[in-house]
């Protein structure tokens, strides 16, 4: 029988959710308005896609069970602080994630910032939970989440998108902007699970291509979709991207175009999984997952 | 001779000074703007108090020279990054900072909330560099970090402080607050400090009763140069925390029983100074700069 791709997606997204709801400051905590903030912000769905991926490569890296699922769940945090700040007013100024109100719309802008600031404090402390075995050093899972995060990372790319919305989009500022914005948090993702796992130089040589190639994917599957769908099916307004000038990938290549790059990222993603210890099959199943959501 | 107080806080914060300004990314580093606003931020001055107690904690620990460096000098990204946020419009709504406009006047809110963001990454990244020595574990460093910056520390405090603006101050909330929003980061630079010099159990509680006190006593001393001194002594409009009915200790013991709890703060953090294996002199210094401000 083949692999089941969709069971294990779902799978591992309830095993996420649970970990997440349960491990999170329960409601009532005090400053309760901001522990609340970070509950709705965190627990309101997604795919839970960068956990997933960490997860499991862990796994193909021959780790023991569990033994990435604190830098997994901080991904989820991680992700989900900079989707509060990235919906702010000062920024894409989003009122509609997910088809709920955005955290500033619903808690108010001073306790969107904060609590995108506590969910970022949280990340590190639940990545820091378990230390990376040899052949790394032991806060090597940190320093990952760390530069992903930051102004080379992240942010950077974050920086870039809202000034890139000024200028006629190129395939560079493209690249350069998926990169960073996205990419870079897949690539952590794959690299945390491997360094968890204690993979050496080649094992984590190849997952880091894989993740890198992934994210690259993802971003360009979420520009086909934001050009090509109905509100209702993304659970924001669709069309956005252009109506605000954004720099994206179906801009500069066109729908068919865009589509090819990530059916070949795709590709390059799944070429890199080479020599690995354990299952391959949940890493080619979340590429097929994400190839799907293009066409 | 007796211990030069001035000359070892003016070695110390040139030290910090000089640090942060090699350590940040330079200047023209893409994406530019990011990395100019988190420079600014940073490098604008400031007193390093908090730096400086984790390397002093770390000296009076028996700790090696430098084994604090890293996380000293995280404390200073991590104090500046919520400066930036906490003088945003949708929180204290600050323009002027050290004499000097703020950063989301200079560099716009966008850039604002996402320099904070970058910052309170590298500050994590920073920390992570020296690895805890036992009888620690080696990322005990980051959690210490994460707990104070987090929704129970930092953050947690500052959504207590904006709350608080709407009700009448009351001794139980103005101990809350403090506690959270400047003292936790204080024991934290304590803690840090006798961390990374692996410290014991017995030199680790000290020294955390020294930098809770310390902050306590340095958020009292804040208040009362906010409500005595001019604007141009503080680098800030004077008398703003009455303006906006903010929460202070002034407001509930007045000028001169706020200056007595200070007095009695500091002299419950040295006498926490007990058993130390290093130099205490520097402890001394630092809690007797921080009463003076108060007189």
């Amino acid at each position: 029988m083949s692999f089941d791709h969709r069971r294990y997606m779902d799978e591992k997204r309830l095993w996420v959710n649970a970990e997440l709801e349960t491990r999170l400051a329960s409601s009532g905590t005090p400053p309760v308005e901001l522990h609340d903030a970070m509950r709705y912000a965190i627990l309101g769905g997604g795919k839970r896609l960068r956990a997933v991926i960490c997860l499991a490569c862990a796994d193909a890296a021959g780790g023991a069970p569990g033994v990435a699922a604190g830098p997994a769940l901080a991904l989820e945090l991680l992700h989900g602080y900079t989707l509060i700040h990235d919906d702010l007013p000062c920024m894409d100024d989003d009122d509609i994630r997910r088809g709920l109100p955005t955290v500033h719309v619903k808690y108010g802008q001073a306790a969107a910032v904060l609590a995108g600031d506590a969910l970022q404090a949280l990340a590190f402390e639940w990545a820091a939970a378990g230390a990376a075995p040899a052949p790394h050093t032991p806060t090597a899972i940190v320093t990952e989440l760390a530069q992903a995060a930051g102004s080379l990372g992240v942010v950077g790319g974050q920086v870039m998108d809202l000034a890139a919305e000024q200028e006629q989009p190129s395939a560079e500022a493209v690249a350069r902007i998926h990169r960073l914005k996205t990419a870079m948090l897949f690539r952590c993702a794959a690299r945390m699970g491997a360094i968890a796992a204690g993979a050496g130089d080649e094992i984590l040589a190849g997952l880091t291509q894989y993740g890198e190639n992934v994210g690259l994917a993802f971003q360009i599957a979420d520009d086909v979709l934001n050009a090509s769908s109905t509100a209702q099916q993304i659970g924001k307004p669709a069309g956005s991207d252009a109506e605000r000038s954004k720099t994206t990938a179906v801009a500069v290549y066109g729908l068919d175009g865009a589509r090819q790059r990530a059916d070949d990222l795709v590709s390059a993603a799944v070429d890199a999984l080479v020599g690995l210890p354990g299952p391959v099959d949940p890493l080619h199943a979340i590429a097929h997952y994400i190839t799907s959501r293009t066409h």
